[in-house]
This record gives structure tokens, C-alpha cells and sequence, in this order.
């Protein structure tokens, strides 16, 4: 039997104010088994470089990375945030390891090809390497990841935290049973999107289609447990969408 | 017998400009067997100080970290310079891992106490722990270390790089045989401070302390070489002194 591992993926906002970082790590730090965290920190990053007078343009939530963003993004992502998760963690008896996809060539990315828009230096995820992470991981190692990948010719690519999850996940499916858990600003996925207590327990994908043919889920929901069941088809054992207060498993949606 | 292990330290300086870093990276990996990197940052930390109004203040050409300043040398040790060279080195087939002695608690060390001066987030190193470290590089991982550590309770701290090459060298040296490289401006120890062609090529202990006794040897090269002896005594096979581009062995002071 495989051994259980939890692979959380919390944004920016969860890690970037001190109050919810700390309760964040706690919460963490408690949970048993292996574990993993990738982390975003786009606040912060806008923010310094705001600092730099450097312009942050965003197309559809996603950061335009000229070569100054990209230098930003790196001290940020891979330095001031990721390197206070792990010592952070390190205080709370976790043994953790920060990484980049560059870091033991974890995760290989390409450059976004151009087309209605130049994205400039972010990358989509070619391929993970999973066995020396996993080796680390039954080890009792926790990598904290930071979403940034690199192409393999010299160049750091700036890359959607939720993809790095969910590749991970997939990668690590087949040496452990994975939950992979996303924490966002809701509970779970919604009956109702006014009522934060009708959180849907359980989808599956007939489940999913159904309430999509009725239009319970709608919007940007959509797409996010689309990646879910993908990565559930993909092996990973189960999907939880929950808040990043709530990642003890008791709440949230199952995707399965 | 024990497989070789290259541990080599370059200052800021050598990282920081494109061209020096390039031929560095060319030649760190075309050095044979295990090895690992340590580096500096202190002009690149400088310069993003100035650029968010923060004054870089040093004492004994020590930097005076005050919580402002320890978020500028995490972002830039750690983030930018850190994965560039990680990235840079996994371009050139070098199976680079970025690391502070956060990650996986490699190097714990505490905040150094207030005497006449008041460093601020400055740590001293207590303990290097070279288990993980040995089992990856024995496994051909390379790490690449910047000068931070953290003292296990949740705060990283500026530490001296040189001080991090030394203590991680002895930490190795029962399971390698390991050669220390220490870059600096010049090729080695210079018999004639005026002639960058009077490397002394070999020192021991009773030749180091003739030369210091006729005052051939003196300043800031003293303690220098002191703390290669000490290396020596605690284990380490040698100590080269030389300059970044010549990390071929081929020349410099060697110090056993």
C-alpha cells in the first residue's frame, strides 16, 4: 500500500500577512504524514515592484513577466516568501525544503509561444521530475514550492502556482496515495453562492456535469475542478477545494 | 577510500556581473566529481537597499542587518542571485540545488549576541547537519548555498559565507575527501603583495608561521589563512586560495 501524502496549494494573500501565515503553518505543521506546500505571492510582488517603480500589468490574472518582473518575482517567490515558509516551518519541527522548479531540474517548463499576447518570461509546465523529490519526501522531507519553473537553457519562467500543484500531484500519484488540496477563498464549491455553508461535499464527474447542466456551478468554478477531475484521471487519489483555514480535511469539496 | 568532494566560495562580486558569472558557471562545471557552491550577493543586496531607500550600513565590512535589511539580503541572496546561478548551472548539465541553511535545517546558528556593536539578524553558526546533504550529493546533486542560516525558531539570519564554505567543508569532511576553494582577488598568497606572480604554492603550519614571523605574510591574509589551517586540523584535505578564475586547481595557495 502507498503511503499517504497531502500536497496543499495556498495563493498569496494566505502567506504574505502574518496573522494568516502563522495560523497557516500551524495548521500545517499538524498534519500527518507526508506533505507538501506550493505557495503563491503575486501581493508582494506587486507591491516591491511598485517599491522599483516597475509597472505590474496583469491579462486575465495573469502577470505580464518582462525581464525586471522576472527578477521581482524571483527575490519575492523564491526568497522572501518561500524561505520564511521554511523557516517558519523549520521553528515548527517540519523539515522543510524550498524549492524552484529549477532546483534539482524539478520541474522543466517552455516559454509561452506569443499569441494574442506576449506573457514574456512565464512558463507552461513540459515536465516533472519526480523521483529525487520523492526519495526526499519518504525521508520525512517537506518541500515548499515556489511558482517558478525554469527551461532548462538558463532562464527562470515565472509559472502558475495552481499548475505546479497539480503536476506534482500528478508526477508524485504514482509513489503515493495523493490528496491534493486547493485552497481558495470559499469553504468548497457552493449550492448556493451566497451561502457560505452549502459547501457540495462530494463531485464526481457525473455529479460535476450534472450541476453544471443546471447551472449550481458556474464561472470560474468551472474550470478549476475541470483541472481537478483531470488530475483525479491522471491518478491522484482525491481533490479537495477548500479555505486555507480549513485544510485539517474535515470540510471543503471532494472531488473524486 | 573517500569519493573527492569541491566545495568552492565566491564572493558577490564574481556572481553579480554576467560576464564573470558566465565564465564561473562554465568552469564549475567542468570540475570533475562531487561538488558544491557557496556565494556572496553583498552588491546586489546593496544596490536593491539603495533602490527602496533602505541605508546598507557595515561595520568590519559586516553588514548591519536590521529587519528591513534581512528581507532585502533574503530576497536577493536566496531568490535572485541564488536561482540564477541554480538555473544557470542546470543549463550546463549540473544538477544544481539552491539551498539556505533553512532548507532541510542544513546549518542552524544563533543571532550574534550584542557587544559594541549591535549586528542585528547576523547569525553565528552552531551546528551544520550534513546528513541529507551527503546523501544527495553522493546521489550527484550539487548544492549551491547562500550566506543565510536560521536559528530553528523562525528567523533567518545574515550569515558570513565565508564562515558557511568553512563550516559545511568540515561538516563533509568524514564522509569526502574534500577541497575548500576559497576565491578572492588575487591567485593565493602573494610572497610580494606588488606581484600577482609570487604565489606562494604551498603552506603548511611551520611555513605559515615563518612567513608571518618575517612579516611576508600580514594584514587581512593572517586570518585568512588561519581559518584554512583550522579547516586542515578539523579534517579537511585542503585549502586553495585563489582566484575565481582559476578554480582549475591549476594554481593558487594550497593550504594543508
Amino acid at each position: 500500500m502507498k503511503e499517504q501524502l497531502t500536497l496543499i496549494k495556498v495563493g498569496g494573500k494566505i502567506v504574505e500577512e502574518e496573522a494568516t501565515l502563522r495560523r497557516l503553518l500551524d495548521d500545517f505543521a499538524a498534519i500527518g504524514g507526508h506533505k507538501l506546500l506550493v505557495h503563491g505571492g503575486g501581493r508582494s510582488a506587486t507591491r516591491l515592484a511598485e517599491q522599483l517603480g516597475i509597472e505590474s500589468r496583469m491579462v486575465d490574472g495573469r502577470r505580464i513577466t518582462d525581464a525586471e518582473t522576472l527578477r521581482v518575482v524571483t527575490m519575492v517567490y523564491a526568497g522572501l516568501v518561500n524561505k520564511n515558509i521554511v523557516a517558519g516551518l523549520q521553528a515548527r519541527g517540519v523539515n522543510a525544503l524550498g524549492l524552484t522548479g529549477a532546483d534539482m531540474n524539478v520541474i522543466r517548463s517552455v516559454k509561452r509561444p506569443v499569441k494574442e499576447v506576449d506573457y514574456g518570461y512565464v512558463g507552461d509546465v513540459e515536465r516533472v521530475d519526480a523521483t529525487l523529490l520523492a526519495d526526499l519526501i519518504a525521508r520525512g522531507v517537506v518541500p515548499v514550492m515556489a511558482p517558478l519553473t525554469h527551461d532548462g537553457r538558463g532562464n527562470l519562467l515565472n509559472t502558475n502556482a495552481d499548475t505546479i500543484a497539480g503536476e506534482t500531484a500528478k508526477a508524485l500519484a504514482p509513489l503515493f496515495d495523493v490528496t491534493l488540496m486547493y485552497c481558495f477563498e470559499k469553504k468548497g464549491v457552493l449550492r448556493n453562492a451566497d451561502n457560505e455553508e452549502s459547501v457540495i461535499p462530494r463531485l464526481d464527474r457525473p455529479a460535476f456535469e450534472a450541476l453544471t447542466a443546471d447551472g449550481t456551478i458556474a464561472g470560474g468554478m468551472i474550470p478549476k475542478i475541470e483541472n481537478a477531475l483531470a488530475a483525479v484521471d491522471a491518478g491522484v487519489k482525491r481533490v479537495i477545494i477548500t479555505r486555507a483555514d480549513a485544510i485539517d480535511g474535515r470540510s471543503g469539496t471532494v472531488i473524486l
